[in-house]
Formats: structure tokens, C-alpha cells, sequence
């Protein structure tokens, strides 16, 4: 994998990310695709609208369709067919959140599928095996992504365990080798709930041992986005300049231009994809639930600026009645005008950063999009 | 409208439909979007697999999301977005349907919305009037589609009925106008259940009226296939060459090529969207069920000679995978070969015919479709 910053505008970096499946440009919003599939869009649309890159899970993909199979096919991206870059989440999110169904030691989480119960063990090495057998472009190291709130003495300590099962996986990942002939990254997660000296403390570990990339976890689980954006700020300065940093999770599209304005390359979340299954639709001027009566005769499109094929081809009406009678095509129509507002938006700022206008353009935007934003927030 | 017989081979015709919204080749199967949306598929990914023509239900457009809005928007064509062919079935069906909440009479049939229990009444010529408020191409006369099994006095009572308001529906077409600068066209639809000599009946005395185009309905409601194609061949012989002929809610592939040689031109049948969302697809050698653990680690395409974007792009296993953890892209890529398919075998009825080897070509794909076909039976 190969980063290269293109252009800075204070803290805002426009970069290219360049994998064995192709380069993507940053910053870039990561569509979801936890099993294999991006929620209501195909792969040909996804590349349709520019996405580069979507995201797997190590977790759901390991339960099904298991390892074995996906070894067998050549890896994730032949098993599901898809050509450009895949960035794997560990999964350490996914089981930390079973609660009752886990038990965390020192060596790794012990865990029973939510689907049949059957109990696993993900250690940090057998989550950077899993992944090497995915073949991802992007491996995530396993952390645990502590609760919120989280008092501190846990946070501290889960921390610490982080730090100690990073440099395990970063150890494995130096074991071993890719399977499919393409080079595969590793990326550290940095922690510490919202605590400062805790966040310092994660993210100097991590970088000494040096990852090819970093990304910040545990933010976007209930607290402000005022405090969100502050363990940016703190974490920022102790990230080194020429790798790319991932804010896990995030968010909504005010959280992306604030992120991006502090420092961040790369983002995932599901609000666009289940918000559009859920006839929310963003937009340009805010958000729109296409179920309020108001949209009921109205026969312009959701956003009349977009060029995406929802927006070009069908009303708010049309697809407040596909909503309303449930009809699968709304979910789809939806996806693509939400996944392609969120793509356009990082591009936007992409071309703001080359033009020294960040801060400008992010100002001028966040005005456009505020006044609707509340419904929309991940909180 | 127009229509042309380009070439027949014994009772099969292979012709050419034009509508103020293109031209469909003859035999043709057309998708059922009931709602004014095809299950699972876009518009774009329609016209990408040839379809010229897609059904819409006047009955269900006429509840939600109402006549009014259509019309407001110029009609079914503009509302949909959908610039092709559409024909839009009475909604008799679907009325008949409802069983207890219906009354029928010599005006009309009153019944109550499965929605909201509210009281509307369907006549002959209010049918025709909502027809021309949603602007299809085609339109179908209000018809009593005759349970199964039906007595002989109930079905010639009934066939009665319909022919005197297939009379009225006429009229009415005649008394009226399109309102949207297309030209529309009114098909009569044959009845008499299981009858001959009432299907005789309803025949001679609709083709008296001048239809442009004539329906056979009643059929696979419930009788054999046998009985089904015995029908169609007491019917074929009284009905006008020159016309087209539409075969109403069959079938499988097999009732398809069986019908195409009994003198059918159109087709329509939510089967290859229903059992594509269901896992059953359809291929030149019979049928699969993706939920068969026999498919768990099968990496060939669902068909290996189909050219659709499904088989072209991705396996069995995987398409069983997005089906086992319910992904939405599943039902998607299931549907857009089925319809692919069947698209494709009329296609190839129509190649038959113009080459004179309907009957041969018939025989060769019956033997492969055959072996899994019982699954797939409508009954």
C-alpha cells in the first residue's frame, strides 16, 4: 500500500491511497459492506457512483460464510466479486458489543455466535490469520472499543490491552504473508474513551510501531460531537503526516466536514445506507424523511443538484410511494442517492483542499446542511 | 397501436407491437410491477436486459398512491419514470380477489380497500376512465375472473357479466380520449373457466366488438396444465390473426414455449421475481433453490450460458451466502436473471419462429428445462 498527501489546507489533507486493487483518492467515505454486500446496492453501482473502496467484517464473514469457503474462492474479493479495494474491520466492535456472550482475557475474547451460540476465540493473531485469508487490502488490528461512558480506571486499562494485542497482531502481520499475491495493509486502532492523557497514550504506542496507517476508534458510541471533535484535535498532532487516518464509524455528513477540517483521510459508517432504508434521504439543504406528507405530491427530485440516477430520473413523491407500499426498489433508489451524496461530498472537499478554500467551502457547506442535521445524528 | 405478424411456424408468431412508447418483439414476457415498480429491480436494469414493456395494476395504483397524483404528474409513464411500453391490467383480479369484501353487480363491483377497509366501487367505464388517467399503452377491460373450480352456472353467469361489460368498457373507450398526447389501446380478455363451448362463447362474442388486442384470463388458477393448454386450443381458432394475443398470469418457462406454440404473442407472471426472491432461479437446465446446502461451495454462475450481469459476475455460493444472511443485493441479483431468463426464451421463441423450427427448437429446451420444473409450478 502506498499514501501519498497531494495537498494540504491547514489540518485538511487531500491524498491518493494506492493498493493492490487500485487507487483511491481521499478523503474518502468507505460504504459498508459488513457481509460481502453493501446494503441495497450492487457492486456495479457502487462503482457507478466512484466508490474506490468498501468496507468487510472479519466477525460476520468468519461466522458465514466462514473462512474456508472464502479461502477456497480466491479470497473476499473473488468470493463476492469485487474488484477494487476492501478495508476489513477486525470485528473487535462486533463481539465487544454481545456483552453477556463474551469473556475478555489477556490472550484474546472468548465469544459465542449470536447466530447459533457456538462459542470462538478471536487473539490477536488468529484476527490477522482470518484476514490474511480474506485477503483485505486494509486489515484492522483487534481492540477493544470500550463502552461509553466508561469510567476511567476501565478505560485505562482497556486501553492498555489494546495497546498490548496491537503489537501482537503487528507481530503476526510480520509472521506471516498474503495469499493471493496482492500486498495487504495493517492499520492500529487508537483508544481511550474520552480521556485525554489516555488518547496521548494510545496513539504514541501505536505509532512507534509503526502501522501503515491509524485509525481512531471508540468515538461516534454516545458522546458529543463537540467531544468527538476534541480527541481529534488531541489525537491529531501524534499521528505521522505521511500515513492515513481513518475516524472509525463516522458519521453524519457535518461530522465528515469537521473530521476532514481536523486531520482525517478516510471514514465509514451505515448512517447513509440505513437512513436510505429508513426514507432518509440527505441532501445538499439537509435531510428529508420522505415519508412526511409533505413530500406527498411533491414531483421534483430529492436534490435537484445531484446528478446521480435517483435524483435525475425520480420524485420525492415516486419514492415516498415506493416507501409507503414498501416496494424493494425504494430501498435501492434511496442507497444510491444517499452512498452517491456522501461519495460527491468527500470529492467536494477533496477539490477544496487543492484549492486552499477548506475552511471557506466547509463553512459555506455546514450552513446548507445544518438546519435539518439533528434528525440525523448517529446519538 | 399497431401490431404486425412478421413471420408465423405452424400456430407460433413471432411480431412487432408499437405503442406511442416503442416497439416490443413478439413473443414477449413482461415484468409485473404492480405498483409502479418491478420487485427488486430498477427501470435502468430493465431496459438493460431488453424488457419493452412492463405491467402496472390499476387496482392497486388506483388505492396508492391514487389516480389524482398520477394524473397531476401526466401520468403513469412520468410518475414511474418509465419510458417504455406499460400495460396496465384492470385490477378485476385483484377485486375478485378479495372475496368477502366485495359485492358484485350488473353497474360495477363495490369492495373495500385491503388497505383501510374503505368503500369504492369499479364499473366498466370507471375502469376505463382511471386507465386513461394513468395513460398506459395498453389497457384491459373490467373482467370477473371465475374461481377455481367453478360450476358451470356460476362460470356462464359470470362469462355473461363479463362480455356485457366488456361491452360497456368499449363504449367507454370510444366515448373517451387520451390525456396525454399518446394513443391508448383497450384489449378484451377472453373467459368461460374450463368450459369449451363457454370459452367459445366469450371468444366470438368479444372478437365481435373489435378489440385491439384479445386476453385469455381464468387460466392457471388452480387447473392442470393440460386443461390450461386445451383452452388456449379451443380459443386460438376465433381469434382474428391480426391481433395480439396475451395469455394472462402464466407461467413457467415451460407453459410459456407450450403457449407460444398454441398461438400466444404476451405473457406476464410474477413468477421469475417472486421465486427470484424466494432463491429459485431459473436456468436452461431446470431450476435451482440457492438455499440447497448442495450449492454451499459452488463457485460456477447460476447458469453458465447467461449473459446477465448475475451469472456473469458472481456464484451460487455466493448468491446462497447473500440469501442465508438476508442480504437485500440477494433478492436483486436472483431477480435480475430470472428476468434475464425469461426475457432471453422469448427471445429465442421468436428466433425459432423466423428460422421455421419452432416445434424442434421447442422439443431440444423442453428436454433441458424440464427435469426441475415441478418445483416451480404455479399451482
Amino acid at each position: 500500500m502506498k499514501f501519498e498527501i497531494l495537498k494540504t489546507d491547514g489540518k485538511a489533507r487531500a491524498g491518493k491511497l494506492e493498493t493492490g486493487h487500485g487507487v483511491v483518492e481521499t478523503p474518502v467515505f468507505m460504504p459498508v459492506g459488513t457481509q460481502g454486500s453493501v446494503k441495497a446496492i450492487e457492486h456495479r453501482e457502487l462503482e457507478g457512483i466512484g466508490a474506490g473502496i468498501i468496507l468487510g467484517n472479519t466477525y460476520h464473514l468468519y461466522l458465514r460464510p466462514g473462512t474456508e469457503l472464502i479461502r477456497t474462492a480466491g479470497g473476499l474479493h473473488n468470493f463476492i466479486g469485487w474488484k477494487r479495494t476492501i478495508l476489513t474491520d477486525s470485528g473487535g466492535y462486533q463481539v465487544f458489543s454481545l456483552n453477556d456472550l463474551r469473556t475478555i482475557e489477556e490472550k484474546g475474547v472468548t465469544f459465542k455466535s449470536h447466530l447459533d451460540g457456538s462459542v470462538h476465540v478471536f487473539t490477536p493473531e488468529t484476527v490477522v490469520g482470518i484476514q490474511r485469508e480474506l485477503g483485505s487490502d486494509v486489515m484492522m488490528v483487534l481492540d477493544e472499543c470500550a463502552p461509553f461512558p466508561c469510567d476511567r480506571e476501565y478505560a485505562s486499562k482497556s486501553n492498555e490491552l489494546t495497546v498490548r494485542w496491537a503489537e501482537r497482531c503487528k507481530g503476526e502481520f510480520e509472521r506471516s504473508k498474503p495469499l493471493y499475491g496482492h500486498s495487504q495493509a495493517l492499520f492500529g486502532i487508537v483508544q481511550g474513551s474520552i480521556y485525554p492523557d489516555l488518547r496521548e497514550q494510545s496513539v504514541r504506542s501505536l505509532v512507534g510501531m509503526e502501522f501503515d496507517g491509524y485509525a481512531i476508534g471508540g468515538l461516534a458510541v454516545g458522546e458529543s460531537a463537540g467531544e468527538m471533535y476534541r480527541m481529534l484535535e488531541i489525537t491529531e498532532p501524534f499521528l505521522p503526516r505521511e500515513k492515513p487516518r481513518y475516524l472509525m464509524g463516522v458519521g453524519t455528513p457535518v461530522n465528515l466536514l469537521e473530521a476532514v477540517g481536523r486531520g482525517i483521510d478516510m471514514f465509514d459508517c451505515v448512517l447513509p445506507t440505513r437512513n436510505g432504508r429508513n426514507a432518509y434521504l440527505f441532501t445538499r439543504h439537509g435531510s428529508l424523511n420522505l415519508r412526511n406528507s409533505k413530500y406527498k405530491t411533491d414531483l421534483t427530485p430529492p436534490d435537484a443538484k445531484c446528478d446521480c440516477y435517483t435524483c435525475t430520473h425520480f420524485s420525492r413523491a415516486y419514492l415516498r410511494h415506493l416507501f409507503l407500499v414498501r416496494e424493494i426498489v425504494g430501498l435501492q433508489l434511496a442507497t444510491i442517492h444517499n452512498l452517491s451524496f456522501y461519495l460527491w461530498l468527500m470529492q467536494q472537499a477533496r477539490a477544496a483542499v487543492f484549492e486552499k478554500r477548506y475552511d471557506v467551502w466547509k463553512r459555506s457547506m455546514l450552513s446548507q446542511l445544518e438546519p435539518d442535521e439533528s434528525v440525523m445524528s448517529l446519538n
